[in-house]
């Protein structure tokens, strides 16, 4: 088994200092912070609270937002190292190098992903708040079937709209639309024509993008996810 | 693709009157009362009221305790028909007959789960209550790693108590104890020693017991799911 195959790291420049990372974690990863291990470094000069709480924004819109196989891990960890000889920036601009990088490191881990061949970039907007939106895109790429779809290159929205409906966040079948690398094809709950050549194509790319519109409101978050694959099943099916 | 490849039909004699019962059912599977269609009969004299909330007792103990691949589906549909023509049964006999008939058809589901080679059938006992221990069995029949463990026939208890961890759910780590097949591999949360031949032989049939106990009350649920393996995948890749 191999696994962790790649160094994951990221250097984020800001005006005045600078934010470096490096993580692991290629399974059991669904970061609730729980076998995720990620440090961050910077030379800005913060003080412990502002740069406590710039990790926690950064941690909710990176690794908090990523799922390979919905298995929360027991000890995931993210540290953040300041040595304070750097400029002293702003907490927006601080909480954005921070985010950046930490984004980086988490889009990294999925693009590692035990057995995985592909990174899936779930995003659900016009949903009543951001909390809702982020469950409803997480139950879109925690879905074994819609997994399985993107394993076979096959645009089976369906299943997308079943998990939309099924996550227990407000839903209107009459107002969801899906769309497969920008190409919609499904409004207003319902088929639609569309260039099946280009929904083909961007299938078969190693990043699928994946959006979808419950028409409700202006919640939106984007979940990382993963396909399910031969490989998963070979890398898990025994510990040795 | 091949699915609900075996009819799934009961008969459950009660004294003076008898229930039957048939379903179809294969994946998407994780009833919520939501792919799933199954009708059952019974000749018992008994009004609609006192028959529908037996048949509402009888589908949280069998139908909505089953889970293929944690995708609740659309449009499960459970339908009982009473003709009259037998015996007034009390309401217990009643709902204990309709449970069983709807247990048995529930396990049939499972055992022709799509691409499914075991049924895996959890229990948590000493959950705080009924409810707690029916969360955390769920967690674990449908968490991933335990199911491609169960595919390797690989004895992996950790990620039991991982699941049960993060269910959550009120746990404690040195209360834990895990069985496979009724050989205690787990208790207060550390590895025991144990026949590991007979472990072994557990794990190779196709029906695997997984028994844990949390040690905090009285709470206790079933929950019945699968292994997954190759032929999920294969089924589901495509929609062709």
């Amino acid at each position: 088994m191999t696994t962790d195959t790649v160094p994951k790291e990221v250097v984020v420049a800001g005006s005045g200092f600078t934010v470096g990372g490096m993580a692991k974690g290629a399974a059991m990863l669904a970061p609730n912070m729980a076998t995720m291990l990620a440090v961050c470094t910077t030379d800005a000069a913060v003080d412990a609270t502002t740069l406590r709480n710039a990790l926690h924004e950064a941690v909710a819109l990176s690794f908090n937002a990523i799922t390979v196989d919905g298995a929360t891990s027991t000890n995931d960890t993210v540290l953040v190292l300041a040595s304070g000889r750097g400029d002293a920036p702003s907490r927006d601009a601080l909480t954005a190098a921070l985010t950046e990088a930490c984004r980086s490191l988490a889009e990294q881990m999925v693009a590692d992903a035990e057995g995985a061949t592909k990174v899936a970039h779930v995003t659900v907007r016009g949903a009543e708040s951001d909390e809702a939106a982020h469950v409803a895109a997480r139950k879109v790429a925690d879905s074994m079937l819609v997994q399985c779809s993107l394993f076979g290159e096959d645009p089976y929205w369906g299943r997308i709209v079943s998990e939309l409906g099924s996550a227990g966040t407000p839903f209107d079948i009459d107002r969801v639309a899906v769309a497969y690398g920008g190409t919609v094809v499904c409004a207003a709950g319902t088929a639609v024509p569309h260039d099946e050549a280009a929904v083909a194509a961007h299938m078969a790319c190693r990043h699928v993008q994946i959006d979808c519109d419950l028409g409700l409101g202006r919640g939106q978050a984007v979940v990382l996810g993963t396909d399910l694959g031969y490989g998963y099943i070979d890398e898990n099916r025994t510990t040795s």
